[in-house]
Order: C-alpha cells, then structure tokens, then sequence
C-alpha cells in the first residue's frame, strides 16, 4: 500500500523522448519522470497510428492471416501517443523519425523490422512468464520466421520493489511496449494493473489467475510472497537433480557404458541426432541418463542390449537434413574436406542411418523417435511419455508428481 | 467442430468408478462411457463432501490459513460427487471408502495424504503448463512442506485429438482433480471448456489468455495451431544452444582451462556450490558456461584471471549448509571416513571457503553469488542479470531476445 503512494500515477503516459533508442545509452540516463509532463512537441501521435496501422494492415493481408478487428481499435495504437520501438538485441534499428520518413512510400524494409517489444516483469526469475511468451509466440509463426511481424522480449526479473516497477512500466510506455507480469505481492500486482490500465498500455497477469484457481481447488489462501523453496533448497528433488545432471554429463557420448544399467533412461543413436542437449534437458528434470552413439565401424557396447529394454531410446532423422546439420557442424569445427566428405556426404550418412535401422530393427522393444522437426523439449515429451507407458502400463501415459 | 459433435456431452458428471485408484490397473481398462450412466449405487456424495469439507477446514485453520469461503461453496466440493482421489506417484494411498472409515474420529494419517489432483493437458509438449503450475504452486509452499496440503500434478502431453482429450477429462471428474489446459486448436480449447463447465470440474486455459492479448498487441491472429518452429529446429538459435550444451559439458570442472576465455560465463566456488548444474541450466539458454572448482592446494589456472572480468562469477554458500550437502555427498559416493573427513568436516570446510573469500576479494570485479537458499533457475537469473548489466551498463538490468 506504500508502495501505491509512492507512485505518483497521473492520467497521462509518459511523453516520449527525442532519444527513443534504449540501446543507443543506458535506460537510466535518459529516464523520465512521472511527474514531468513535457507534453506536445516530440508527439506525433496521429501521423504514427495511422501510417503505422496501414503497415499493420498490409503486412496482416500479406501473411495471409484475417484482419483483426483489435488491431485497428487497440488501445495503444489510436489513443495513446506511442508506437512500438525496436529495441533489438539483434538488429540495429532506426528511430521513430527516420522509419517514419524512410517508410513514407508503402511498406519498406524498416517496416519489416519494426519490432514490438513484450516487456516481462517478475518478482521471481521471470523463467515461468518467459516460458509462457516463448509457447504463445508459437502460435505467430507463421509470420515470426520471416520477421513479417518481428518480436523482442525483456525480461526484467527479480522486482521487488514498487519503485523499479513502476520506472519499467513507465519504459513499456515510452516503447509502446505490452506488459505481462507475474508479481505474488498482490499490492504490486495491484499497482501494475492500474498503472497499465491509466497509460493505456496493454498488461496481464500470467500466473494471478493460475493461483487463484488453485488457491480454490486446495482450499487455503496463497501466501503473496514470491517463490518459496518448492524444487529448491536442500530437499529431495534438489538432491535427485543434482545427481541426474552429473551422472548424464559424465555419461555422454558413449562414455562408462559399464554404467548403462544406473541410467534412468538410455538414448542410442548417430551423430548430431542430438543425444547430448536432450540427455542434459532431461536430467534437469531428474532423469539420469546416458547416451550412446552408432558409429559405422564401431561396435556398441554389450551392456546395451544386457540392460533392462524398457529405458532404451532409439532416435532417427532424415538423412538429408542429417547432411545439413553435419556440414555446419564441419564448418564450424573448422575440419577439413577429408573428414568433412566421410562425415557429411549423403552417402555415407544414409549408410549410417541404414546400419541404425538394422539396430533399431533387431531391438523391435526400442521405441524409435524421429527427431527431424522437433526441438529438444518436444522430443523430451515424447521420450518422458513413452518413458511413463512402459513403466506404469498405462494407456493414457502422463508425468505425474508430488507435491 | 467434427469433434464436438463427437463428444457427446451430457449434464452429468461421469460416475465413479468402484476402483478409484488410478495406479491399480491401466487408466483404459476401467474407462466409463460417457454414455453410460450407472447411478446412484456407488456414490456417496453428501457423506464425502461433509466429512472431507470438515477435514478441508481443520486442515487450512492447522497451516494458519484464512478460511476461504470458496472451500464450502466450491463447485466440487458440494455439488458434484468427487472428491479427489489419491494418485500420488510416491504413495500408495488408500481408497475413497478405506480413507473415509479409518478417519472417522478426526484428522488422521489418511487425511494428510489426501492430494489434491491437477490435470494438465496440452497438445504440445505441456511444458509450459507444467512451469507455470510448479510457479503458482510455490505461493502455497507454506502447506506444501508438510504435505498440509499435498498434491499430485499429471501432465498429459500431446493430446491432439478430441476423444484422448475428453478421456482425460472424465478421468480428472472422477478424480475431482482440477484441468489446467493449454490447446492451441480453439476449438478444442471451447470443448475442454464446455465440458468442465458441464460436469463442474474447475478449470483454467493457461495460454489462452496469453495468446489473445499479444494477438492485439501483433495485430495479426494465432495460426491455432499447437507449437511452431520457434526454438525448433535448426535455426541460429538451436544450433548456438547445441554448440553452448556441448562446450559447458566438456569444460564442467575446471576442464580445459585454456579455452576460458571462449566462455561466455566463467563461474568459480569451492566443490558442492552448484556450478555443475547452474552451468547446464545456463547452457540450455544459450550461455557457453566453463566452471572453475576452488580446492585448498590446487591452484587457480592462470587463464581465469587474464580474460575478460566481466563474465567472471563467483559463488558462495554457508558453510554449515555446505556441510550437510558434502555429508549426504560423501554418504551417495560410499565414500570412507577419511575422505569424508577431509571433505565434508566443518574446519575444513570453513576453510575451504576463507579460501575462496580472499581469492573473491582479490578479484573485485567478480560479483559473488550468494546460493545457499537459491534453487538453480534463482541462481541463473541472477547470473544472468548481472551479465546484461555488465555487458550493457544498462541501469535497469533485463534479458533480451529477438523473435
């Protein structure tokens, strides 16, 4: 509730900066206050929203997706004065000013990279609202991949305190930005709710409702403090954990195979099927595992086929984006064409992809898994699902967990 | 919509079953028709609700909780015939009828491991669900520790078709579980909806929300569909999060100090501080991690202190705290007593870390993590954070990306 006095909110987001590059010199030298109204002369806020919207239009119609009625009667882009900034880690962009007048013909390459910024504030880490941005940025796709409608996020995590909150809330302004936040002080959620709601910027609350639903389910009262020990400190899981990612990384690559039978999970497959980044993905969920690679000329290790079947993996790929993903693996070790053709060249790689085959053939209880478009948690999912069908038997596999 | 049409809702909840337990035989073999309408026989409600509402109270007024009026007037708790049902991965519990008879003089032993169910359920990998549950469930840690009041989550990956799906969610009424959901085909999403409205199972859409507002805030619409190539497959950013797991496994401990400086993150501590699972979590985000153990007449290798400062982390821990991890450390490896000794015996270890105080304070520049109450994913954001300010100078630290 202090914190509320102290924030000083009015009834007019904050005005705009000539300097409207926030990697062009530290956020903090060119904030502005709250309080300072500055208003009018850097303002072009008709100019902008209609300029902008008929971008946004065109460049909705070109990626062949339905025009939204949102996108024309948004909050932020008839009412308030601000359009999104780019901020790219990535690109250097230009200022509102130059992509106005670079742009005044039609659509033109600043246009393409117009990026909107999401700005993501937590009390906590901030890796749960990141998560939850990262899966609903999935849904754009289709227009993410040709930057059609580029996107940057930032993380501000670790807020605890009113004041820092209300200076990013005040910078999401500035940029045009949204606001998704997670804060478990209601007061703070509270604050950054009205202070959306008063600047007209676009804000919600990923995990308020989540709680609340919860909070009903279980019968008791949320404690308002952010992240207690849950999967921390010293407890069982923590100690699991630990163990999973040493006994994996140890275990890589082929390495111990007298050890086979400790892992949790074995994965078994050529080279650049990505047996090593989705063994440590799972051991940071507890799994230990081991991984062990088909190489034509080398014989597996017997303890393979003398362990338990039901915890073995096979993975397989297309050969062809097995030749892709190779020859960028040779260019960036620097190897030499001798080693590049035997170990890139489509030919010997269908033949090794053949010699797994015949492996993965003659251990029909291997489940094999095609990896060729998947990213590693999704191949995770597959793994710890069939994982959970072959232990349990049940027909509906699932994760389970206590809390 | 076929599928809608296919699921045959009706305004009734799903009998239960006699065998309510759902780690006894496979989920397929006593899944019930919803068709089927086998009343009456085998419900018990209004006994279960009072007598399980009673114990609900007791329990939140023990763990110092306000009684939440949507306890007694919550949807399943009175109206509906379930009430949730053990299924804890760990313990083998009771049924609905031996839990109620043994507990019939008060709180007992089978109260306190009465869990609560959370259905999650998502047509992609269900990770993001799961993260934000886990998040949401440490505001209620207070309760959780002592298994106040426990619960089991079941992660249901993958469910893209819509008889799988309304499986589950029988499954989760019988079980008076609650169905946090994230389906990316809208129509879907509505059916899980309808149906948890119909048959009162409290249920919330996780990435729904999340999707629809930066909808607006893109002006463009969600494809509807689950899970894109973002992060997948072989773009930049897959195969610089390869190349980052596979340089952090090969420079875990101090391995190949000569390549420090290829490092994007450089973290220093004295064995058991966590820099082995903190440097594959980092890794997982991109971060090529080298960690560097401190052991009391070792020395530092030289390389550590000519490359760049900024990317140099220590980490320190209490070290009666440290003891009880290299105790239970020493313990897991069999290790003798002597070793243990040496290891794990508090002057030693006090020691150890005066160590690594002066060769911290030799080196200002190294900001020092304190991780002693810090689960990794709080330890990383830290890290992280820190490293955006001193790559940056940006006042107000954040992490950034470009999508």
């Amino acid at each position: 509730m202090a914190l509320l006095s102290a924030m000083k909110l009015q009834g007019r987001p904050p005005p705009i900066s000539s300097n409207l590059n926030p990697n062009s010199k530290p956020a903090g030298s060119d904030s502005v206050s709250l309080n300072a109204s500055e208003p009018g002369s850097e303002r072009k806020p008709r100019k902008f929203s209609s300029q902008l919207n008929r971008w946004n239009r065109a460049r909705t119609l070109r990626s062949g997706a339905k025009l939204d009625s949102t996108i024309t009667n948004g909050s932020n882009n008839t009412t308030g004065p601000m359009r999104p900034i780019e901020s790219s880690s990535r690109t250097d962009v230009s200022t509102l000013d130059s992509d106005v007048s670079s742009s005044s013909n039609g659509v033109s390459e600043a246009d393409m990279t117009a990026a909107k910024s999401i700005y993501i504030v937590s009390d906590g880490t901030g890796w749960t609202a990141e998560h939850a941005v990262n899966a609903a940025l999935g849904q754009f796709d289709y227009c993410l991949v040709d930057r059609g409608c580029p996107v940057n996020t930032h993380l501000f995590s670790g807020i605890e305190d009113g004041e820092k909150l209300m200076e990013i809330i005040k910078q999401a302004a500035r940029e045009g930005a949204m606001v998704i936040y997670t804060l478990a002080d209601p007061s703070m959620a509270e604050a950054t709710m009205r202070a959306c709601k008063l600047w007209k910027i676009p804000s919600l609350d990923i995990l308020g409702p989540i709680t609340e639903s919860i909070s009903s389910h279980l019968g008791t009262n949320p404690s308002g403090l952010s992240r207690g020990i849950t999967n921390s400190s010293l407890n069982e899981d923590y100690f699991k954990r630990i163990e999973a990612i040493e006994f994996t990384i140890k275990h890589d690559d082929g390495a111990l195979p007298e050890n086979l039978e400790k892992a949790d999970i074995v994965l078994v497959g050529v080279s650049r099927t990505g047996k090593t980044p989705l063994s440590t993905y799972l051991a940071q969920k507890g799994y230990k595992v081991s991984n062990v690679p088909i190489v034509n000329g080398v014989d597996l290790p017997k303890t393979l086929f003398e362990i338990d079947p039901r915890k073995v993996f096979g993975l397989m790929i297309n050969p062809l984006v097995l030749q892709g993903i190779r020859e960028a693996r040779a260019k960036s070790l620097g190897l030499g064409s001798s080693f590049k053709t035997k170990y890139s060249e489509l030919g010997s790689v269908k033949e090794e992809l053949e010699l797994a085959k015949k492996i993965f053939a003659e251990n029909p209880t291997w489940p094999v898994i095609e990896v060729t478009e998947s990213a590693i948690e999704e191949t995770a999912a597959v793994v710890l699902r069939l994982y959970d069908e072959r232990q349990s038997n049940r027909a509906m596999p699932r994760i389970s967990k206590s809390y």
